[in-house]
């Protein structure tokens, strides 16, 4: 079922649709260029944006709401609503369904992606917003807990400044909108390398995707997607692993893991995360290359 | 030269020499099982051992080698000398470059690695430690700073909590025990993996390897190495990588570094640093097994 909604995010989004889903490592830059910002902006249409913007995942909603609507206006967005949804029943409010139908743009903002799923998880708002932004009918983007809870699998939390162990990461259900990656943000900023290896470890079949902060995994049609902004995207690729222990679940002993493939993505790499390969990157000068895997 | 250093390390080693160069992540037990500093002793001689302590890296020699010698004191050594050179002078001192030639074993202590170079390199009494450890003639073990000087190249600080990026880290030379490496050390306890990159980034040819704390990597004959300890070595090889940008040393533009294979060992695993494969581990449940690379 998983492997069909893969299926429909990259069979179905047409070659030429402008939508993407914008996958934001946090603390993406809201003052000077915005690059990231305005990049959803604009694949949400422009001036004719109609952004919703999904404040769920943060202790004080009204105030990012109203943070993220600003921006957002400054940029010319048509119409915006924020979909403050503090309750599960207010995500089957018949007005934001609306919006939500008629939308080119969602956004998700930070906060904790535990209250973020749990508020929003097999909701029909939410169904309603991951199909359409699996049928790029849509741009969505998500901003640190709002790109926490991207894939199937989602880490819910844990412990940095430890060696890779099981007990180092809690991984729990994501919204599911782009099943094959496990994401983690705020990634060198936070020390967080130890822990997404630990998710892949547990499961090897998931692409570890780390986004630093002001940089954007920006995925697009055909199962690729392009690294934007200011740091770097590390992919962690256990295809080739030959061996793994396996520790109980939980427990602090260290993980050996042997022949991880590791990507540094910076500004302008674009990777196939389904064939795993690297496709192309701009080099400092500013040139296109196309690579060997 | 640093080749001929190599091949005299590994060629000139006798299958059967008990010796190692350890090399150790930092905060190494000394109180409960003390597992590497009784290896350490033991790899010197055990009751045997002739063991010199080196506290110069330390802001106070003094009380680190009095540490060091009660520990070893404790474990029973037939001799301990420390090696207290505050002045590249005192590396010329007659009756401590005696005591190299018959020890058994070295001891680096931990403190900044600047100042250890600062005081050691190219002194008689370096030179003679460093050429009896490259015969296998004593068992020479760093600890922190003293494991950062261990290779040709050595990251003498750098910061961290950025995206890989060529100013993150500051190289410099070290002591040039095994020169193909470059070592990090406290390694995923100070969120160091981002600066072993760039360092790497800039050294391809090199091995990275990252030590956790209360972690060793043994090196013995033949250029492979043992993980030893409570945490993981983090191996990061970029025999395979097939782009990396180049941005002007000292910027912190982020990298891009494609296709490096990095493996986390512990406790166990056995890796050939030469021919850069993994040898064996031992699983979880304590067998031994032959990997593929």
């Amino acid at each position: 079922m998983l492997q069909l909604e893969t299926e429909s995010l990259s069979h179905r989004m047409s070659e030429t649709t402008n939508t993407a889903v914008m996958v934001i490592g946090g603390a993406e830059d809201k003052v000077h260029g915005r690059l990231i910002l305005s990049t959803f902006f604009s694949r949400a249409g422009g001036t004719d944006a109609r952004i919703a913007i999904v404040p769920s995942a943060s202790r004080e909603p009204s105030v990012i709401g109203e943070r993220y609507t600003t921006i957002f206006e400054e940029m010319g967005a048509k119409a915006i609503e924020v979909l403050d949804v503090r309750d599960r029943d207010h995500a089957e409010d018949e007005d934001w369904l609306q919006f939500v139908d008629d939308c080119t743009g969602v956004f998700l903002t930070g906060g904790d992606q535990l209250r973020l799923c749990g508020l929003l998880v097999d909701t029909p708002l939410m169904e309603r917003i991951r199909q359409r932004a699996q049928l790029g009918e849509i741009t969505l983007a998500g901003t640190s807990a709002g790109a926490a809870v991207m894939g199937h699998h989602m880490i819910a939390g844990g412990g940095s400044g430890e060696s890779p162990n099981r007990s180092l990461v809690d991984l729990t259900a994501g919204l599911n909108i782009i099943p094959d990656i496990i994401v983690d943000q705020h990634f060198h900023n936070r020390n967080r390398m130890a822990r997404l290896m630990s998710a892949i470890a547990s499961y090897p079949d998931r692409l570890g995707i780390g986004i630093d902060e002001d940089t954007c995994a920006l995925f697009e049609a055909n199962n690729t997607f392009q690294a934007l902004g200011k740091g770097t995207i590390t992919v962690i690729d256990a295809k080739d692993v030959s061996h793994t222990n396996q520790p109980d679940a939980g427990t602090s002993d260290p993980l050996s893991i042997h022949n991880l493939r590791v990507h540094i993505l910076c500004h302008g790499d674009r990777y196939d995360y389904d064939r795993r390969l690297i496709l192309s990157q701009r080099s400092h000068d500013g040139e296109h290359s196309r690579m060997r895997d």
